[in-house]
């Protein structure tokens, strides 16, 4: 543990030396680092691979003793489909995005000749933990690079020889610009995690990316700054004017589109005046879409009543517990619970939801206004399916996350979220400034306050 | 502590109850709050000062034996000069101030009638501890009014009996508002404060104001997010080319002023060629106003060569060590380090400083540039003393603190450090919208993400 602590100290100084140093870098450089690393991949493709298959044939190994799970396995496999080419493609359309810094969200002429700006600039070190997912590496080492800040990138154990190499091949293109190679840095070990978790004079930010469980034990043993991305427990509620059409297709688009999804319905909150209308109907149609509805009392009895036109209801509908109402299935699973009035359900989904995407179907302004006023997630959508909270669709052409803290950001998080602010304060006046010259009483200068209009600085 | 623990529960249950209902409520009613609140106050002054003179004998007590400070003494008196008139000031400018919620900061038409809009919105209940002063019980419960957040409020034990009797006045004032009177809720123990760190399902924001040893305990002991305000050790670094007169003034403004802010000059970093040329004048002024020297043996040797031209050299002029440039001494006692470059003296200031606001004298553009990047503090200023960092000198209005973390809000913090946003989309479509349609093939829709020109939205 001792030698740990060390290795991880010195990992964390070489981050924060690294980040330091890429302050007086021109932000161009980081463009031109991400198009080497590009280089560096493709020409490192063969060996990468390899390693791949190396930590395929183990994964192997584990599934057929039970030991892990088939979709685990598959999510390892760089050569699936398109996933290299859509690798080396995210590399160069996070390199063409907007420089995320340098932008100026506050500027005010304090005094003649004293200018303020609040200008975004990077948050410092990020550690960032992440399951499975080999090709997380270069997408967190570009998203990191392109906002300035320097990465210590933690992957599942079961990538760790394809992890490897691309963290080489990344160090390797950094190398041939100004930018430190240790601005990326991996690590395998929970040992150096937990280390690292205690150095809050080097690391900024610990995105971790997985489970409610792992979110909160980092929360338990670091001072550091967490952003979570954890559990999406979303729903759908069907208010008393619900249009028939609008809810079948926004129901069944949030549960079936990619149920694996943390913005899939878990939940479907049903006004009690529809139990006998819209409800049914609604049923039926993700019955035969293969899902498994879990009801409470009145949903369910709303279904018996009409179970000769349900031939499913034996095998595809059950009565609920308590715990189905805290479950992210990930699965063509939904809970269903029946409120009698929007307040109701207002009550119900900021008490259960995990403050992901939650949506009202409904034909009235009122209903869609206090719904989106109580409910209080990330996101309150009206007449939209929950699967469009997402970086992409909300045009932040990429993806941190999906924070589930409302602290500094909240929901899918674009760069933007990998940046904060400084301020800069510039005399130009022959005798710089002095706050004793402010104030009241004779001869005292009084502030200023006008608004600068400008959107970015270059400094 | 069981009985701690079930009283906690029940305060943090009732504050996020409190908080939910008030979202459906108009930010009318909040301003309408702020002016009961000070209505109340006015009409309950009588008491209240009974009880601060309660407060401030009991504090004498302790004093006369040795126990506590004069100063903190001091800061308990409601009486002082215009405190309570500022107080009751402070309630009605934070009501004239602009509403921080409902503003947008990204709109989005992401389809046709498919309108995307990121809106700022409270954060949810605040947890705030803070010192002796009692007036902060009610600068808060303003702020966290304006702002929309609930707030449990924990205030120092010296000044309890004030800080009870301006809470009630505080839930009274509510009382005859639509805002449950649970908003805004005092606790006394520390029993207490420990019960609420480990609620993270109610409590989303704690806000210590106080030492670094407070703010690094709580962030200890807890999973909720923390917005520290600590210590500030600022810096200001004459550089090679720094103007003599500049350099006077901000140095002795910097560190004179009013040397128990934190945002006074604790450190001086002098570049060594001005080690005979501007440093021995800047070291007569800071002798002549009194202040204390902690010079590195060659600023101490520059001085030593002019002794008859400084006759407190013997008084206050002393060798510094290295906790020196480590101490925030907030007292007329300065630190001063020779540096041989500008790049020695960044690298200085990020492993000592404490992220607050550090400044430059200088007469170029390329050094004022380079300091500004890479100085990794909430504030860089260029010829400007260190005291400007302050909310009220920036033009907010008011000031929640200044933040020395750096992720949510960073350096002095305005009403806009209390809100964070949530994501509406709104659909008008005549069948609502699904992510099924979007996509690449036949028939499928492509994200339009035109930009909505659109400042606040109202709902």
């Amino acid at each position: 543990m001792a030698s740990q602590n060390s290795q991880a100290i010195a990992v964390a100084k070489a981050a924060k030396a690294a980040f330091e140093a890429s302050q007086l870098i021109p932000s161009s450089e980081r463009v031109k680092a991400l198009h080497e690393i590009r280089r560096e991949l493709e020409s490192a493709k063969d060996e990468i691979l390899v390693a791949n298959r190396k930590d395929l044939e183990a994964a192997q190994v584990e599934v057929d003793a039970g030991r892990m799970s088939g979709t685990l396995l598959k999510r390892l496999d760089l050569t699936k489909a398109d996933k290299w080419e859509s690798m080396l493609q995210g590399v160069t359309d996070v390199a063409a995005l907007p420089d995320p810094t340098g932008i100026v969200s506050y500027a005010s002429e304090l005094d003649e000749e004293l200018e303020l700006y609040r200008v975004s600039c990077p948050i410092g070190v990020l550690l960032v933990i992440f399951e499975a997912r080999p090709e997380v590496v270069v997408n967190i080492a570009a998203l990191a690079i392109k906002s300035g800040n320097a990465a210590i990138l933690k992957g599942g154990k079961e990538s760790s020889a394809t992890a490897q190499l691309l963290s080489k091949a990344i160090q390797s293109a950094l190398s041939k610009t100004a930018i430190p190679s240790t601005y990326i840095q991996a690590i395998q070990t929970r040992a150096e995690v937990s280390a690292l978790l205690g150095l809050d004079q080097y690391i900024d930010l610990v995105i971790p990316r997985g489970s409610n469980s792992l979110v909160r034990n980092i929360q338990n043993n670091t001072r550091i700054p967490v952003m979570g991305h954890a559990d999406g427990l979303c729903s759908v509620y069907l208010d008393e004017t619900a249009n028939l059409r609008k809810a079948l297709r926004v129901v069944l688009d949030s549960k079936t589109d990619y149920p694996a999804a943390c913005n899939a319905a878990e939940t479907l909150i049903v006004h009690e005046s529809l139990l006998n209308s819209i409800w049914p109907a609604v049923a039926k149609a993700l019955l035969a879409s293969d899902v498994q509805l879990l009801c409470d009392a009145p949903s369910l009895a709303a279904l018996q009543a009409i179970s000769p036109a349900l031939p499913k209801l034996s095998t595809h509908v059950h009565p609920s517990t308590p715990s189905s109402y805290e479950t992210e299935h990930l699965s063509l699973t939904l809970s269903v619970i029946t409120q009698p009035s929007l307040t109701a359900a207002i009550t119900f989904i900021n008490a259960h939801s995990s403050h992901h995407t939650d949506c009202i179907v409904t034909e009235t302004s009122e209903s869609a206004s206090t719904f989106c006023r109580g409910v209080d997630s990330a996101g309150t959508f009206v007449n939209a399916s929950t699967r469009f909270a997402d970086g992409f669709r909300y045009g932040f052409g990429t993806e941190v996350g999906i924070s589930t803290g409302r602290i500094h950001a909240r929901g899918p998080v674009g760069l933007d979220g990998l940046v904060t602010y400084k301020y800069m304060l510039r005399s130009r006046a022959d005798e710089g400034h002095i706050v004793g010259e402010f104030g009241i009483g004779e001869g005292k200068k009084e502030y200023k306050h006008n608004k600068i209009d400008v959107s970015s600085v270059s400094f």
